[in-house]
Order: structure tokens, then C-alpha cells, then sequence
């Protein structure tokens, strides 16, 4: 028995964290049951590939809370395309909670079909993969008895008051203009702080091309590559919303175009987007061709790859490709300069 | 160590629960830290006279998220009604996470200063005080070493990650409309389905009086009652919502006002009332006096109190008084009936 804690400032431990314990786990781990109250896009897409890339045999998955208070339609599309992966490998399935709103956060990890070690606590699935500096306390189990009587609870919650997804009633939740709400390291904007921007704007402006390349290591589809792996040997999938633009050296070589290097190798801007958010963003790399976020890359990926998800043309899954774009309706971001030289506006709407 | 699993079938153990486990620990205890991501306004009127009631002389409260998203107005009022008192019998404070957003559950149970138990896992403070059917699942420590180490964390936390109330930054967010959101037992409805019902209406209708008696039995302020002490000797406070409508005789004699005992000993009606909720009421009582919500009697209570409460005429841990009700600008409340026998409408707007 160990307490997990997050490792956040100012309260570091020496104490294990539930992200580098799962990660411990999940790698001795044949086969998995999972029952977590919330998910989200992310931790579903990642979830598919760190089974996949790590060839694990087995997934039980329960979401808890999701059947009584709605998907968002990527939280939904994310779901199926797990379900489905599990399912064509004979390897597990999703399912959802039905006879009660399942608040809980279990996982049970399995070596020859038993169970060896479990962790309950406050982490949802989304704290595992896309942790964004929640701190959490969990408790990492190897007691046998209380192991097992964790994987026969969820099991018993999969049997008895669960049903598969394909077979649950899904009621949808809006998500748009809720792409990055509540996001660490973006504020949401209001129209007169955007039209002031827009106000001030200068007459300098860059197209900047969304590459639509379907290979693996497109820079919207780093989803696709091949992950990371880690000292121990797990190899650590590339988030789904994970994403940065390559521009040009035809752009940025022309005047105006906001060069790394004055006064570090990187510069940061901040910038406030046609459908009101505001986050900072890197101008990085040779011929200042690397355009991140500045914090976490997936906030540019999210804004991206959640508008041609909002638009339908996008499923969680699919790489972004040219057809995607030409639905959508436009293959560029435009980056236009205001009379604050630390401040841009950017405009991806289609 | 014990899995604490919630009772609600078809998912019955013979496991403890979150909530008789919190009970038992908290009659034993002197003191209590407790860190809970998200409160709700019920379950901090509620620690405040289950602490009063029950003569404990510690609790040190930390609210990890609302902090950064925000609380309803009457969150506030009710964070600030608990903090005071403690305060004031220096037994202790609320404090609100700043640091960062803490998620985590976590309870310690002192005697002599010292922790002898903890609970870890999914269970907020609200759904200790205020369940309403959502399954949990936690762990029940007694382990001295993992007792003491949930202990110092909390005081870590408090110290190092946290801010007193009074101190705190508060952002409210809009809490009209959402009065019964989510709610068990409560549906929101369309504007057209009201529009429908209003249409139906007959011309049989009630105006019954909101009793504003300031004594502590009065049916609106049953919170200031005396609670019910349990088997064990532990007073349990009654909850801020909890209310009911007591109709004189007067008006329950009088034709077609619905009648207790047809076919049982009581009646249950479909409510929609003029703010678009709608739920089960239940008639019943000499004369047909009571008037209850059905499944849960926080359910009328919180649509009649949360009314007052977001006029901001009452603040948490005030009776509502007869002042009160003449600042909101009325002082009954209308139940008018349909063609259809078992649906009527209930209209509070001032």
C-alpha cells in the first residue's frame, strides 16, 4: 500500500505519482479493468495506442458518468474507436455505466487472467493521460485480498449494471466554444477584448499552411507515429490533440514575421483566435519554422483539431487530410500582427 | 483496510459504505482535516451543525477546486457560514486550494491530536451530506503509518498550498437556472411543454401560503431543528434544503384541491413549475396537509429556498423569515391544476 501524489509545486514528495505508477503497472501488465467516472478524447484516443503499441491482450473499460450526463461528440467518436479496436482483437470492449451514476476511479491490473495490483482513488482516466496539473491522491494496492476484491467489484459493475456502448442510449452534449474552456494556460476572451485586437490591427498578415500530409509524421497527425518509449520499455504513445505547425521558410523569411531568437533561441507570443480564446504561442527552430503553443502543444492541436472535430469532418481516429480540409473549408491559418508587437491574432475559421 | 462501496442496487454488498463509515469514524473523532475537490452548499450546512451538534472540536476544511472554477453564490455564503463559526469557537477554518486545482478526496480522523483512520478515494464532501444516488468508491485506512501519512498531507496542503476563505480570490459563477440541474428525480423542461400544460389549465387553483415562522420547527426551516440522533448516539443535522408546505385546512377542504388517500394513504402528483423543472409531489397527512416533493424532500425545498437564495434576499444559515419573503415579493405559492387530474402547476415567481 503507497499513497500516490501528484508531483506539483510546492507540494513534492517523494512519494511514487499515479502517473509513473500506471505507467509501472500497465508495463507488467497483461490485461487491464478499468471503471472511471469521467474520460475524455485524449485519454481514449491514447488509451488505443498504448494497448496497441504495447501489445496488451486485454481492456475492460466503464465509464461511469457519461450515460447520465452526455458525450460530447469526440468523447463519443473517441469511445467507439477504443470499443472497436478491442473489440476486432478480441481483446475487451467498453461499456457504461446504466443503473447508476458511477462516480468512482478504479484500476485493476491482470497477469494470467488474476488480478496483482489496483489503484483507487481521484484520478479519472483524463488525469492518467492528459494530467494537466490537477493533483490528485490515489492509494497503489498489492494486497491480494483487496486486489481482488477490486477486480471482482468492477467486474460485477460490468456484469450487473452496465451495458455495451454500442447497445447504450447516448445523449449528446454541445461542445463547441467549449474547446479549450477550462484549459491550463488559456483564458477565454470576450468580444470587446477581441474587437479591440482586431482594432489594432497592423497590415501585416501570413497565411500559414495546415499541412494535410497523411503520412505519420505529418504535424497534425503525430498521433499516428510512433511513440515514445520509455527506460523501462513502455512505449508511450503521441497525444491525439498533440500538434504544431511548420511554416514556410517563403513566410518566415518575410518582414514581420515574428523570428525566434530576440532575445532567447525561442520567441513567445500571445495570441487571441477568431473564436475568442487566448493562449501564448513559440516561434522556435531553423528559420523560425516551429509555430507551437507555448505551454502544452496540445492547446494549438485542440484548437485545430477540435474545430474540424466540431465541424464533423474530422473523427477521433482519422488522420487530417487534404479532403478533410477541403470540407472544412479552408487549408490555412491566417496570423495577422496587431500595433503590440507581442500580440497576434490568429484565424482558422472556415 | 476496507473497500467502502455505496449501497444502491443492483450493486449490494456487504461492505461498508462511504456513509455509515464516515459516521462511525466521525462519532469517535475529536477533530477532523478534511480536503475535498468539490463541496456543494447542503453539505457544508450540514458539517457546520453536524460539527456544532455533536460538540467536535477541530475541522480544518480545504475546497481544491472551487478556487479556480468558481463558486455559486451560495457555495460562498455557506463556505463563509461554516468558516465563521469555526473561526469564532476557534475550532478551526476553511481554506481554498491555490496553489494549484486539488481533485483529490481525502478525510483524517483525530483523537488527541492524533490521526486514527482516513478515508481515501471518489467521495467529495457532497456526497457525503447530499448523495443523491451516485455510486463511490473509497478506501477505509486504519493503518498508523498510511493514517499519518493522509494527515500530514492535508496539513502539508493547507500550509504550503492553500489561502484562509477570507482571503481567498472568489469568482462567482451564475448559479439561476441551474437550481435543480442534474437533480435525481427532476426534469428540466422545454418552454413548450410548459407553454402546453399552462394552456391546459383549469380553473381550479391554490394559493398556499409559505409559512414564515421563525421558530426552528417551521416546514422552511426544519435546518434549525434539533436533528435525529442515530443508534449509536450521533446527531444528524437536518439538511439546509429539506422543507416542506403544511396547507391549512382552509384550503385543502375546499373542491378539487388533490386529497391524501386516493387510492393509499397518499396521492403523488406531476408538478411543472413556472421556472421549467418538473417533478413528483406527494399529498399526504391529516386532511392532506403535507405537501412533500416524492423521492428526495430537499427536491421542493431547494426550489423554494434556492429561489430566495438567488434573489439574494436569503443567505445560507439565515430562517427564512417573514422580511425575507416580503423583500422577494411574495409569500405563497399558486398550485393550479390541468385537465390532465395528475399534473399541476406550481408558480413561485416573485
Amino acid at each position: 500500500m503507497e499513497l500516490l501524489l501528484s508531483n506539483i509545486p510546492p507540494l513534492r514528495f517523494s512519494n511514487k505519482n499515479t502517473l509513473s505508477c500506471f505507467d509501472d503497472l500497465f508495463h507488467k501488465a497483461e490485461g487491464l479493468r478499468i471503471a472511471s467516472g469521467y474520460i475524455s478524447t485524449d485519454a481514449l484516443a491514447e488509451l488505443k495506442n498504448i494497448i496497441e503499441m504495447n501489445k496488451k491482450s486485454y481492456l475492460e473499460l466503464i465509464i461511469g458518468m457519461h450515460g447520465f450526463d452526455g458525450f460530447t461528440k469526440s468523447q463519443y467518436e473517441a469511445a467507439k474507436y477504443l470499443d472497436g479496436f478491442l473489440r476486432e482483437n478480441n481483446a475487451g470492449g467498453v461499456k457504461v455505466a446504466k443503473a447508476f451514476r458511477f462516480h468512482g476511479k478504479l484500476y485493476s491490473f491482470l497477469k494470467n487472467d488474476a488480478p496483482f495490483a489496483g489503484i483507487i482513488g481521484s484520478s479519472n482516466l483524463n488525469s492518467i493521460f492528459d494530467s494537466q496539473n490537477t493533483y490528485e491522491t490515489d492509494l497503489f494496492l498489492k494486497e491480494k485480498s483487496i486486489v481482488s476484491e477490486i477486480d471482482s467489484f468492477i467486474s460485477a459493475l460490468s456484469k450487473k449494471a452496465s451495458v455495451p456502448l454500442s447497445e447504450a442510449e447516448i445523449r449528446f452534449i454541445e461542445d463547441k466554444n467549449k474547446l479549450l474552456e477550462g484549459h491550463d494556460g488559456v483564458e477565454k476572451i470576450g468580444k470587446a477584448e477581441l474587437a479591440e485586437a482586431m482594432s489594432n490591427r497592423s497590415r501585416i498578415s501570413f497565411e500559414i499552411p495546415v499541412k494535410s500530409d497523411d503520412t505519420p509524421r505529418s504535424n497534425l497527425n503525430v498521433y499516428f507515429g510512433t511513440g515514445r518509449r520509455n527506460k523501462r520499455g513502455l512505449i508511450k504513445p503521441r497525444p491525439w490533440y498533440e500538434a504544431e505547425l511548420i511554416v514556410p521558410k517563403s513566410i518566415t523569411k518575410r518582414r514581420g514575421y515574428p523570428r525566434a531568437g530576440y532575445p532567447k533561441r525561442e520567441s513567445i507570443i500571445t495570441v487571441l483566435t477568431d473564436d475568442g480564446w487566448k493562449f501564448k504561442c513559440k516561434i522556435s527552430g531553423q528559420n523560425s519554422k516551429n509555430f507551437r503553443s507555448a505551454d502544452d502543444l496540445k492547446i494549438l492541436g485542440r484548437w485545430i483539431k477540435g474545430r474540424l472535430e466540431n465541424s464533423g469532418f474530422l473523427k477521433v481516429g482519422q488522420p487530417v487530410t487534404g479532403e478533410i480540409l477541403r470540407n472544412y473549408g479552408r487549408d490555412n491559418i491566417k496570423l495577422t500582427a496587431t500595433q503590440d508587437p507581442s500580440v497576434w491574432i490568429l484565424n482558422f475559421g472556415a
